[in-house]
């Protein structure tokens, strides 16, 4: 038989139980304001960290009111991150910027801080006018109640989630916690529907900006649900300051970096696991191309292909959909490929080997299963996704009733 | 209320009865040949039209074997085109390559032409060798039966599609007539997966394929089913030169033009209503990009989203989901949309309107749905496509089976 790829695994530390409410400096203030008329529930989050933040938001040409203001605002100081769940604030025109200000504007009063220091996230139907009445009050409660439960917090921001995502990691002597949410209109073009981070580390905001926008595309723009790019994708690394100083060049930088990129790459993969409908976790690691940025591009093509996420939600091992995601996506020298799929040796140097058809399927059972593609060059890169199940088109055919 | 958008229809002209086996010099041969071997049905097809052709194939870089052939001996003297269903012929290496040589060969032995005269097309699963020792008796009793029926050629041509799909314009006194199959991978990078087009004009090589690489983006590129473009695209436009000459420049060729234009449209547009699972054709028009390229790219995002085509399946009128589309795709000035779905006015310069969510909800019942798309510029184009059901996913979970 033929033996099966070695590739690098990814990169790893121990986690700890909690997240971003257990970062000393990290506070969070939870309420329930109808947002979606019809859900009874916690849906307005504030996430209090006074100190700096660095963010990324969507690439989409429609971003929303909340990501044009948070993006105008890092990177620099920052008190607080106020989040709906239940609506976007999306293709809502010039009112939606004026609910976006005045929903600063209620939090900066409520903290006694300036209105330039709150960041704004929501998410929900798009559009839709958010309900201020209902809205604002609910704020106001969020902020009179800092000091809830992070898992409270995890919860609160969730549409069509099945479970909260949280992440926590002490390493080094400073502490990265961080919470997300997202489960379809998943295919960030810069971050993921909605995640938090947060660190004591004292860090200035121009490398703080310098290393999410890294970690980024290594993580959140490495995931993908359904190939749809949201208009209110936002990532927010906030940093209190309460912990060790850490700089770019200075001793402790390599393992804070570290620390941050496996913190988003958890919450990235859980957002991949959690996708609408989805059973199985699906990682795609391609080596070999011109070019990291080829092999994460390859990658994402591969976890992305509709064919091949059905074929997996059914069980079937149809590798030949990995080669056609990866000729879509451009890649060159596939007369070459190595291609292992669930741990199965399928192709080597372009020409299929002795395939267990049996031992491919039995692997497709595990809740996550790994696709490994070599070709002759130097570059590395992974992706994320899920499989695409009826219950995905169940749950998104009648999203809005 | 507010009025709908008034924007331009697509170019049409009246169609006649029959197919690409209904022109003057071309001929149908048709054999079953178990090519997928639980399938006793007619699975290899010969299009006889001697004269030259033009072709356009895959982007893609895994392109199959059968695409490299075809594509290294247009524009030329073509005789013949083989074709079968059942197995792709893609991702088998040298010993591919050499199947589909031995596979020309073999046609051209039967019809006594040069195998550079024979054009080869395949479809069905990826990553298996073509059963040659089933598949070249097969071919040999298709070139025996040249004459039968096209609708029986354009029936054999499909994998898990629902209906056949044929095309037959008579225009100028030139005839133009076609057929096509395709389902599921349909996302064309350079044509849809198979189509196949005949005229009797006469046309030199040249601007016979220049004439069919412009008419490929406005038609086959402008179709989606599910994001995923194939391995073996194949577009083929062959002249028998029985009927009169047509020449870039001289009287007809306008109108020789439009009925190769819209014989491909109509192919198109029959290849998206038959989409996998699918119960509605989605058109989408965009106007007012800086450029038409812009427009078809646009349009091609919306009848893309997955979202978008789930919420059409459940008839929710979910019109956020194109502004969300269109935002991914970096389309310019957003912020000035005008939007109506299914002729129900959502957006005029980027602010919700009256919205009637009944009249836009029955309109979903059509067969066929328009979404028309307004901003300042002068670009046009369109695109067509299907909703998303949970019978794609079972159709594409157990696709080998």
């Amino acid at each position: 038989m033929t033996a099966p790829l070695d590739l690098p695994p990814r990169p790893t530390l121990p986690l700890s139980e909690g997240g971003w409410g257990d970062v000393p400096g990290a506070r969070c203030g939870v309420a329930a304001g109808r947002i979606k008329a019809t859900a009874d529930r916690d849906d307005v989050v504030v996430l209090h960290a006074p100190g700096v933040a660095a963010a990324v938001t969507t690439a989409s040409t429609a971003a929303a009111a909340p990501c044009l203001w948070t993006r105008a605002r890092v990177p620099g100081p920052v008190e607080a991150v106020v989040v709906n769940a239940g609506n976007a604030n999306a293709a809502t025109g010039a009112r939606g910027e004026a609910d976006c200000a005045d929903t600063a504007a209620t939090v900066a009063a409520a903290l006694s801080c300036d209105p330039d220091a709150v960041l704004v996230c929501s998410t929900g139907v798009i559009g839709v006018p958010l309900p201020m009445e209902r809205l604002l009050p609910a704020v106001r409660q969020a902020v009179d109640t800092l000091g809830e439960p992070g898992a409270r917090a995890a919860r609160a921001i969730l549409t069509t989630d099945l479970v909260p995502k949280e992440v926590l990691i002490r390493h080094e002597g400073v502490t990265v916690g961080g919470m997300a949410k997202g489960s379809g209109m998943i295919h960030p073009g810069m971050a993921t529907m909605l995640a938090f981070l947060v660190t004591d580390a004292q860090v200035p905001p121009g490398p703080l900006q310098d290393l999410l926008t890294a970690v980024t595309a290594r993580t959140f723009n490495a995931i993908s649900v359904d190939g749809c790019m949201s208009t209110n994708d936002t990532l927010i690394l906030q940093s209190t300051g309460l912990g060790p100083v850490r700089a770019p060049g200075a001793p402790g930088w390599a393992g804070f970096a570290r620390a941050v990129e496996v913190a988003a790459a958890e919450l990235a993969r859980a957002i991949a696991r959690d996708g609408e409908g989805a059973t199985t976790l699906i990682e795609a690691v391609v080596a070999g191309t011109p070019s990291d940025a080829a092999a994460r591009e390859g990658a994402r093509a591969v976890v992305s292909s509709h064919l091949l996420k059905a074929a997996i939600a059914g069980r079937d091992p149809n590798w030949g959909r990995v080669v056609g995601a990866l000729g879509a996506a451009g890649i060159p020298d596939l007369e070459h490929l190595d291609l292992d799929f669930a741990g199965v040796p399928a192709l080597r140097d372009g020409q299929p080997v002795d395939w267990d058809e049996a031992a491919a399927s039995a692997a497709l059972d595990a809740p996550e299963i790994r696709i490994a593609c070599r070709l002759p060059g130097p570059g590395l890169g992974r992706a994320w996704g899920c499989d695409l199940t009826e219950q995905y088109v169940r749950i998104n055919a009648d999203y809005r009733s």
